[in-house]
């Protein structure tokens, strides 16, 4: 069952009440910021296995899947399939068994085929791929539903969204007005089979300027680079400033990395066109030489 | 301290969950549909102490002030000032003494001045008179904040929205853009006070003409009478729906009351203009004549 509810980071929560069901234990996968929310969230809640992190490595890859070191008394095993601020991205969907998979997917939904088949619950904000912020899209397995922990709020339970159409209250209908328009949007553009061969030249592209380079660098191992947000450094750092200024003037902007890593990020959504990325492109190439 | 934050039902769980602190018992003042709403999430936390009701009355009236019958022991007073589908508002602000006082001002807020200093906890669904819907306002006494029960999701927790300026999580930005722009407008109307005036005008003609007709009625005590909400019954029920369908030809819109209540309902928030208003009267005095 599909069903649309408030904040992403209200699921971080909303989760364990949900799925913990009798068990009181849940595996999380750790591979950067996101992923250390929802486990932080978690804890309160549960007793949180952190079954693979690659932290030691500062998050430049994803964990393999033989490091997964699963718990057999877990209620589910969490994982961020594309760590926004990070840069990383899974290659591969975790196979934890019978054990029900969720994934928080608010950055790269819709951004290539999934198999939605192989999860036990999908959440994904709206605000990169949807829509506006403000929104959450939740697809569960229905017999994952009415198992939520007796303290829950009602607003909490995912069973009252499903069985009221997620009309239990009067939801953001500007939202989902919205959200309507770029799935009608994401249609004309060939379906999410039509978007991912953009974004995946998109991608490939600011990869290789990058990679190009002495001037630039991104640390992520080549698998793991995330199609939808690209961090990259400048090898002189003192230059980042300057970097952004100019970018903004030639109208490329928000290219400023999270305060938490530095650097530069660019966000390639749906919503960003491959002529936009080609112009970040030229802009770095004209920004190196006339710095070089 | 003033904080905004994803739906007003939510807020039904996260009054008990925030405000009851070391106390077990909460006092609420049942008027309607939504004094249920709130006291019957409330009694999933708290012990709650109904009062006062006028559910005997049919909700006609809410309670005069010597019909409360507060308890010492509660963490606080919760009342609805406007039930929106019931047409019934209070017209005096209960005295608590030194227990805080609560109020869901969802569908009156801004609609007239209100002595925000004598409240605990004030709070609204902007879809009403503030912006589109998924957005609650929060004005709340900086004591009150920081003693959530253990089991309190982050997300449910005042204290983390108020010290996060409102942006713990990523906020819907569009809705509070569109709140901005109703401010804008409410300030250019004379503020609260120029469109209390408007209002007042507006609810008075509508009664007037549903008083001064046998054919419309309205049953709600004088004092209590909504200046927002106005519902109103057909003497021949038979004509109601022919009373829709008409008035939608006639460009006059969502006049169908709630269908646990049913008849008609004017819903004349700040945005529907005494024009719109005057257009109404006149339809209903022109279906009267018709049919009479």
């Amino acid at each position: 069952v599909l069903f649309l509810q408030g904040g992403a980071t209200s699921q971080f929560g909303m989760i364990p009440m949900n799925l913990l069901g009798q068990k009181t234990q849940a595996d999380y996968i750790n591979t950067g910021i996101w992923s250390k929310k929802a486990i932080a969230e978690a804890k309160r809640y549960a007793q949180v296995n952190v079954v693979a992190s690659t932290e030691a490595e500062n998050f430049t890859r994803v964990p393999r899947a033989d490091e997964l070191n699963l718990s057999a008394e877990a209620a589910y095993l969490h994982y961020t399939s594309n760590e926004t601020i990070g840069g990383l991205e899974f290659d591969y969907i975790p196979d934890a068994g019978q054990t029900p998979l969720v994934v928080d997917m608010s950055s790269d939904i819709l951004s290539q085929p999934v198999e939605v088949s192989r999860f036990g619950l999908i959440y994904a904000g709206a605000q990169k791929n949807i829509g506006p912020a403000g929104l959450t899209v939740v697809i569960v397995r229905e017999d994952l539903l009415g198992q939520a922990l007796p303290t829950t709020p009602t607003m909490y339970d995912y069973k009252v969204h499903a069985d009221a159409d997620s009309m239990h209250n009067t939801p953001p209908t500007f939202a989902w007005y919205l959200a309507g328009l770029v799935f009608k949007w994401l249609k004309a553009q060939g379906g999410v089979e039509g978007i991912a061969e953009i974004n995946l030249r998109k991608a490939r592209k600011l990869y290789a300027a990058i990679d190009a380079s002495d001037f630039y660098a991104n640390p992520i191992a080549l698998p793991n680079r995330s199609i939808m947000n690209v961090p990259f450094t400048l090898a002189d750092t003192q230059l980042e400033s300057r970097f952004l200024v100019e970018a903004e003037a030639a109208g490329l902007l928000n290219l400023q990395g999270h305060r938490s890593v530095g650097g530069m990020r660019a966000s390639i959504y749906n919503a960003v066109s491959e002529t936009a990325v080609e112009a970040l492109i030229e802009f770095m190439q004209h920004f190196e030489k006339t710095r070089a």
